[in-house]
């Protein structure tokens, strides 16, 4: 269930092409209707979409003898985990929903983007969050608070299963984050999600064309016999963006 | 306490014009402190005031057996709902606060805009954002989930009394809803509250125009006899802009 | 731990150039780790960072039989204190947290900067978001809500020590807020910490430019040994913004 | 989904013999994770085993203007869903969770009781407490609050879907209430669930049994081949109290 | 609305009689809905009903900088405003809702029960709860922690105006607390309620008699024509135990 | 800060001797005040005093296509952890919080007892608690659910640096629980807490003692100059029960 299941180069890729909301669709149809990243969302306005496999960083709660301003360089802190960091992957910070202090600043952020880092997912907040927008990292978490980790949090560990946002991620599951939220994608169901989700999105579009067109929904989303047919004509028509069946 | 009140065609017209700030106040000089749809706030940047007769739409908790993505195209479905929805009104959506998952998206959003629908109201979230932008259907909500409503949620009835953000709504009491959020005006109280509120507001933009001026708060808002006689006399000279009393 | 502890004139200037981040971190250096009012973000984008002395206004939860709109022109209302204010404070609100009312209008807000108010710091709402985008006070707040305060709060007394947003706040503490949020610092720190906390500043701009050279964490951000002589050379070099060590 | 599916007239009888525990169990296996009524736990100790069809009262939040004393005794008034209650049901009261003010008092949990009410299951509080003691009605629910229902929300209706404790709860379902606190088992479940659950109360037994006499748990809880075999053993054996296998 | 108004030296002791259940209905007949101190319960079984004036004790959240042991000792202190406490009096605490540290242990509980305290109520918890057992005080808290209060508040001041369990409390106010929790009742109603609560309780026994003889509780709670005149003929006949109108 | 500090055979003997608000005090006077697991309480009546080293069990969030029945077979199981449970320890798990599910049943808790397990700290709840009554494992929970885990968790991992009621635990850490609940105290401080703690309750028995003979607590606790001296006297003269200084 993590990355001993082998994913294909371009899996990713193709899921980066899915919104979230089409995942989440194609999670319940397999049964799984926890898979989003519950309280994340875009720190700024226009971050693009991100996709990528999961890296996983835990924090414990703070304890006042360990979670020092000396915990930061000892061996096995974030700093060791960052510069192990690779490239292509999202970062998921399992900050147990604590919202009193930072999982990250603007110095680690710019790190993570200069190491490859595709985006970061957090249930926790940022701070350095003027600079943080400089620094052109796609972040998605819960929100801003100034102080620093150590404040409220203890980092202890990476790339362990963990649990962000009340769901489950394991290294090397996709994690797929747009407007509408982050959205863990199990890494064995990738492929099959990634071949079946072009499908519906391509019907959705043209739902939204007929919905356009004053069609009533009824019948149509989801779709009846009718629409299936009117569906394939337009399918058989190249999917022209102002057909009309 | 519902649409067998009969209401005077233009109440909801003169209701459109007055701020929630001001109707939460004409509320409580009635005795009625709840009527703030709570957690409910625009969707998006730049959306327009909206009022209307409410149109109430009610979920329960998810059930994995019954809410199936077939159930989007059972007898009584959300979709039924949208197809009756009278122009004019407001929809009201009971979600009982899930966070979870989504009360509405795209297509469903854009057939409901295409019936007249004046704008949603929801205590839950909405989802495919980026698309919902482009609909231009006046949207209040609690936030952005990913995920479909049979997530967490099961579309049950529509038009009953619901709950939505801590407040009872009946159908046919008038909600309204601003940069302030939304609330709802029980339609018995609907006539009187359009009759008394623009003289609240007038008042206030005579205290807003003093304090500019310099003028303290005591003894102007709420008014003392000089205030009183001040507003008199602005009233009378025709409520000028730069008036001094 | 209040006003009786003087404070230099230029200690509220100097504590206005540092950032909320870099204030929390000096504190927890002196053992505090409450100090960030949580829950309480900038209203408007674009508010400017504030500083000042904390003037406190307390409220206590509604009561029917004296939260009335009589209440707001009684002996000792808040209007009272509003006139009361001192030019270059900030009003610190303790909402405690009630989430279902506004704490202030336009109205109130329009006097407070009349008066010189430097900002408003509440754990509660805001109400005619519209009209107060206008005023040009600076808030930091909760949020949004439409009722006036008595739908639930009853304001009772002001220059009070007071919680707000989960920490402890007297008057005469210095608080600073930024987008990041706002910050309390206590008075008898107010001085040590506005010495100290420029060099900590200094040096995080030292790691942002070594970062963005492509330069590694570890040993960096906290400093190790090769770090503080690199840091050094860069100082003794006037701080250019393209030094290599 | 609800009362429209006949239900044989011992199925309820059967499932008052199973755990809520062995229920949840049951329903997992059939895909369904929300069914345990949250927040709601036996307001007496030595409070009996619940099991009926559900008869659901539906609260909404207060609203001033209607929630009122007189409000008791109008046209389709809680009391009326009391004087035409079924015996054997269980009430199942959908509070939305309110905490501020109980969903009944004693006397009329008493007329319930009268009314051959086999328990009541509500994701509220109860009030008069000392008195409802003596009722010996088994009641479930979230608390105890001393003010009226009034205080915080409006009775509306009976006998339609409604939430309670996170679950949605159709009328004529069966609801089984135990030391655990209280489950749904949606009606087109109950009779198979009926049939199955005891199989699976056999085998817990038999291994707590084995287990008290020192078996480790891997192996045997869930059984692998030798359990299974010896668990066949001692049912062949007549389920003799101290048998080993 | 406070000790300002005279209240007769038997008030408290006929509010001691009534029930919170009753006085919570005469407060809203009076337009009080938030009387009833959420979270508030007997931390023993068999705690006795206790009835007083508030003596407010007021705490705010935790500040490292004085939050310390060094704090019990001076001047100010909580040991201070309980070597004050008035006999007969009420303690009312407010913790504002912290739940992870006690705001009184065995010995100041000790202390105030021979200081003639004639209860606590608390809207944070209680601790060293083994020893308090045997102290003998009447205490209603929201539960047990271990740490004392410097883990998380910092006690302030006394006999100001608090908020406790989300209502108002001014020093003077009477609580009368039992099974169903603390309730405030203002002291300028204390009187005028304490004359007509018995009333209630007096045609509530009259129900409860009628409901266990088997009569609907439609037309007797709250009382018709009918039981209104039955009614009179109990009290007439001397309000017997067994009458039958 | 694990199990690489050794710790003397019999710190854990002293420690089971103090009470958790003596150890939370004395975890304050180093500096540490997050050390109570909150939201943990004793599951029943006369539940023990319990201490130990941690032996920690990790939960996820539940995911569907991996917390399903046959997860409790797999390698890696809680099974398989628990049959690895060593003698004397106690069994802290991390359950996120969590509150819709349930982390043991009977089974496994007898299980737990009969490899010498000395308790169970969860800041979940448990099931079976009818059973789970006469297993006798002391068990400090956050209260009942029937569901089984799998209903909302996921087990993961065992031994690993975990979070539990808020704090973070590390595998040998000591876990002392009493009728105030549970408390840490990391592995490096537990000797000398061992060793000051007694001197504590020592002076406390003294205060209480003082108390009870009607002396005031203002310079008795914390103790004054003439406290000292008396409770010198006391030690002297061996602690007599009824000695007055």
């Amino acid at each position: 269930m993590s990355e001993t299941v082998s994913l294909a180069a371009d899996i990713v890729d193709q899921l980066a092409e899915i919104s979230t909301a089409t995942l989440t669709m194609q999670l319940i149809k397999r049964g799984i209707r926890r898979s989003w990243i519950a309280g994340t969302r875009p720190l700024f306005a226009g971050t693009p979409r991100v996709a990528g496999e999961a890296y996983t960083l835990r924090f414990l709660p703070m304890r006042e003898d360990i979670s020092t301003r000396e915990s930061y360089a000892r061996a096995g802190s974030l700093r060791e985990a960052i510069e192990a960091f690779p490239a292509g992957a999202v970062a998921v910070i399992d900050a147990r929903g604590e919202q009193g202090c930072a999982t990250l600043g603007d110095i680690l952020a710019a790190r993570l983007k200069a190491r490859g880092c595709a985006g970061v997912v957090s249930d926790g907040p940022m701070r350095d969050v003027a600079e943080l927008r400089d620094v052109g990292l796609p972040v998605f978490c819960s929100g801003v608070a100034a102080p620093p980790s150590i404040a409220g949090l203890h980092y202890i560990d990476c790339q362990l299963p963990v649990g962000c946002g009340g769901v489950a991620v394991f290294p090397g599951d996709v994690v797929v984050a747009d407007e509408d939220g982050a959205v863990v994608v199990p890494r064995a169901l990738a492929a099959e999600i990634a071949a079946d989700a072009p499908e519906q999105e391509r019907y959705e579009r043209f739902a939204q064309m007929r919905v356009a067109q004053g069609e009533p929904v009824l019948g149509l989303y989801p779709p009846g016999e009718a629409a299936q047919a009117a569906y394939a004509r337009w399918l058989a028509a190249g999917e022209p963006d102002d057909w009309r069946g």
